[in-house]
């Protein structure tokens, strides 16, 4: 049983069958080709306007690249301390002239709050601090929590106030999209994201992950910093693909409903446990558990395959005591309910 | 009929099966998967000797990992003008602290001579300039043609005496290996060569690229820049299963020869052509060709894609005259010679 | 009365002297002159080995420069959360390679233990992560304090043994030097710091540092790093000349030892007044006081120009109260004990 | 006799005596100084229009950061193959993500035509290649050429069709002036100039340039960048005092003139030589000189200090003959009429 990572996960069906149709014929390089262009008129559909869309191979270089787009000298983006811009892509940001500044918060959020005190430190009078050029948020947070449009709404009003951009790490966009029931636009420009990292690859893609401007002027130099990056590939046509299939008939969302289901049912499973307990009630496909000593020995002897995670950003009530260990248990659209059922009998 | 080139090409069965075969499983992430250790080793068997290898999605992002290997501040890569990190990677060398000053040549190549030019630029008591890192050549070079062993070795000599690094840019390496008759092991590090950027997409794979270090301790921090490339895919085996079925049973140099023959027959008939000529004896699978007008027409008409080339670079004697276009057709695997004949009637 | 910062201080009459003299008769570029010679092997006195010294206009040129000669892709260097380099130079690090990774400590001070715990969190395994590269520690610290040459040599055990260079930034180098009463080896190489930013600006220069690696062979490609980065001057001789006045007959150490005596002065009185309270007792000079509101104001209303600090990394207990105030004074080599008094006596 | 280059000569009294003056008293730190803004304004009147000026400290900080501030992804500066930009900065151009492509060109000089064939490699559709972000221009050129008005404007014209911005390198900008007898304005803006790197530090300072936006909101983010840089010094008034006496009853001009004349002596008197002829009519303080052998020993062993040049780009008529050498002869506001005169004497 593994639950270490939805990155672990396989490739739907559908979008294996999409790039091996493509694969036989190739076809124009370097995303000149017919279903890179229909893909992006997807994604307008979609997010129920003109967007502008840029095809990438991995996450790290779509938060990059769609950060990228608002870098000054000396620029600081304002994300969580467990962000993963910040903790987890070994510097791509700093690469393209940016700098994270971590804030505290809880679930993996940051809120107007934690900004507003985080802009307090910058003024052109003082140039030494550097200056902030925008917010990121992930949704799903690292944390596994769902921003509502609401919170993204006033992050939003605060981060434009003061002339930042928003940008939105969606590597599990699709999950949060699913749990909160509300539309992509809804959660994206209507509350005042700017730019967006959509990813597919956690959740049924191969490699593909896209560059959403919900401002398609400000997409102007993508295309070169992505040559750059070296994510300008000459088959193109082979994430086009993934994104043909994924966002067609909702396969998208429906893969991120069983996931999200999944977790939902391992969760109210641990709610009974006596040797375990939920840190945090999901709201995707990620589920923080306090194990006991016990319980752990029991899952790590059953071969099920997870793994810890740092507390050290959880509130100081919902840490692990003495002898007891913070994990994670990651869902995807190929768990099973039988394997979340065995996971949970052994935490009975 | 395609000659645009062979990154237009599909992608071979066996490649395909092998991806396919993969993704319905999924499994360890970022390349901590048994498959990748396979694939690493069958570049060992490949190369005769421990090497390090490094996948990575494209070419750009080969080429520019491996040289940021051998960046100082300053430094400067030695390369031909026409060579693809100077004038197609959108400054990704630049990105990773090198600059690129490019070196005349015939057909592509650098030589000891252009070389020891360059480098008398150079000097520790004049930091202005710089100071150079790395020589790095292509093959097969930009223009088709393929550097013998012992070009290699007087330019590996000159390089490793001035404390140079020798990088070949290998994406269409098989093509090379194919042509010359030669192993993998006697074009690289018998030759003097550091690092290969190994290229599998322009024949026959999808998306894949290795870097290939000879002395392994060089890799260190590889996946390091790798990672922060966003190069580092979670669903890493994507790439091992490329190139487990792309080097399995000789695919990857049997797709070479095919590309290669149709090349030649090509050539061959264009020599009896009257209204085109060859630009450039083929080494491997580019075509370099001076249209007349006439001949020109007649090949669009036909609906032939192929494209134009600089001429800049070759001898004045080799270059088109009034009226006349420098055109470049590519071959590949997939290549049917009927489509070539088709070409050349067209030409006669 | 200005007791704002020691970069408000004028320059030592003898440093513009030597200016002056150099001034008339110009002479070689770029620091192909004999007064830089003269000064490398003054410093080489003063350290008592063979050190590779640069001369450069500003701290955060000495900072950056020092630090990218250990960069490493994904790189990370341990300081302070309130060090210079982190939160002051406008990313001056992270245009050379580098991210800043800020710990917690007392005083502005990083351990073993801090540096231990940040050292768990890198492995090659989770390359997401970077890599740490170097310990920066500051001297005295951007709270005043001195590291002794035990504290630094601990730190130092603990960066060699994972591989790490330990950077010194001396922007109060003889600060430091003369409040601890020991000799410049003692706090540097001997106790392990491999290259060192020596300041010279705050304490009697114009702008004058030095980056001093104590093997000299780590050096090789600081000129490179430095004329890219605009710190190559072509009237080099402007910087040596200060140096050359500034080492000579210990007066650089005078000069420290004025401005630390005045702040000694100050924090005697300090300690005496009713309304306002030393938060940290200084090494050098720089006093860090928390001010009653009545105080404040009568400093404000007799014009003495000073600075509010963050409490942040004050430990719980000696923060300022409610109503209170952390400000900082900085002494300098040209402050009148006649200035600290009437400070003091409006503090009684 | 030293003719080696204007970096070598020493500074114009009024300039030592200023920075003596604010030397003694000190002040507000970083640029925050009366001085500064005094200075500031000295330059508006000098232009004749509001004008955003940035103080420096080396030619090299001026230029770099003038063109971050155009910089984009894949970005291209178009300058003369010998720009200084392009060949002595040690990439610093690349450090802030723009590349320099070197054209041709007579005397140092880029022209309409030579970019408007390199503009035509540029296209949205072809992102390898890059794009071009702006033209930069060398005032005097590194031949010691002038450009006039017009030919600035016919750049500006074509730069600004294609949405280029124009730089100009004005490390000699005081002897294009005053040799061409315009006003400021006239050679800048007025002819298309958007940011000018005007040079002190060759003329009479000792380490002053300024970056100078005739469009005021360009210069937004030079204060970050020049602290990244570490050109932002703490005493920065000691560049402000150098501006203050260089600007003041057109020091800057009459010591241009000093060496302008110098030059102009120096060309006349070789004009008559048996054994050396002028390869270019100086236009300011440079006079590139063809010696015979004779001639270089006669000149060496009188101890005359000067430096060999470049031929590659002087039209094929106007290079040295076998056994002539090709040099520099540099003359500055200390030069002085009797060591041209023997200099002179000795070509007879």
């Amino acid at each position: 049983m593994i639950f270490a990572s939805d990155t672990w996960s396989g490739v739907s069906d559908e979008v294996m069958a999409a790039i091996a149709r493509e694969a036989r014929r190739g076809g124009p390089a370097y995303g000149s080709d017919p279903l890179t262009r229909a893909v992006e008129r997807r994604f307008c559909e979609i997010f129920e306007r003109d967007v502008a869309v840029y095809l990438v191979g991995s996450g790290t270089a779509a938060n990059t690249l769609a950060l990228s787009t608002y870098a000054r000298p000396g620029g600081m983006v304002l994300c969580h301390r467990e962000a993963h811009i910040l903790v987890d892509e070994a510097g791509a940001s700093e690469l393209h002239g940016n700098r994270c500044l971590g804030l505290d918060g809880i679930a993996g959020k940051v809120t107007p709050e934690t900004i507003g005190a985080a802009l307090s430190k910058f003024s052109p009078d003082h140039v030494h601090a550097g200056q902030a050029v925008a917010v990121s948020i992930t949704q799903l947070t690292e944390l596994g929590a769902a921003y509502s449009p609401a919170e993204i709404a006033a992050i939003a009003a605060l981060a434009h106030e003061h002339g930042l951009a928003l940008h939105m790490d969606g590597a599990r966009f699709a999950g949060a999209v699913a749990g909160l029931g509300v539309s992509p636009a809804e959660v994206t420009w209507k509350a005042g994201v700017d730019v967006l990292s959509f990813g597919g690859t956690k959740n049924g893609c191969l490699a593909a992950e896209a560059v959403v401007f919900f401002d398609p002027a400000k997409g102007r130099d993508l295309p070169y910093a992505r040559q750059r990056l070296g994510h300008g590939f000459s088959k193109a046509w082979f994430i086009a693909a993934q994104f043909d299939a994924y966002l067609r008939e909702d396969l998208w969302l429906n893969n991120a409903r069983l996931a999200n289901g999944a977790a939902r049912r391992m969760a109210a499973a641990i709610k009974m446990s006596r040797i375990a307990r939920l840190a945090l009630e999901p709201d995707g496909n990620e589920v923080f558990v306090i194990l006991s000593k016990e319980a752990n020995e029991r899952l790590k002897g059953a071969g099920v395959v997870y793994g810890p995670w740092s507390s050290a950003t959880f509130p100081i009530g919902e840490r692990p005591r003495s002898g007891e260990l913070l994990v994670r248990f990651v869902t995807s659209f190929q768990t099973r309910a039988s394997d979340v059922d065995r996971l949970t009998s052994l935490l009975r």
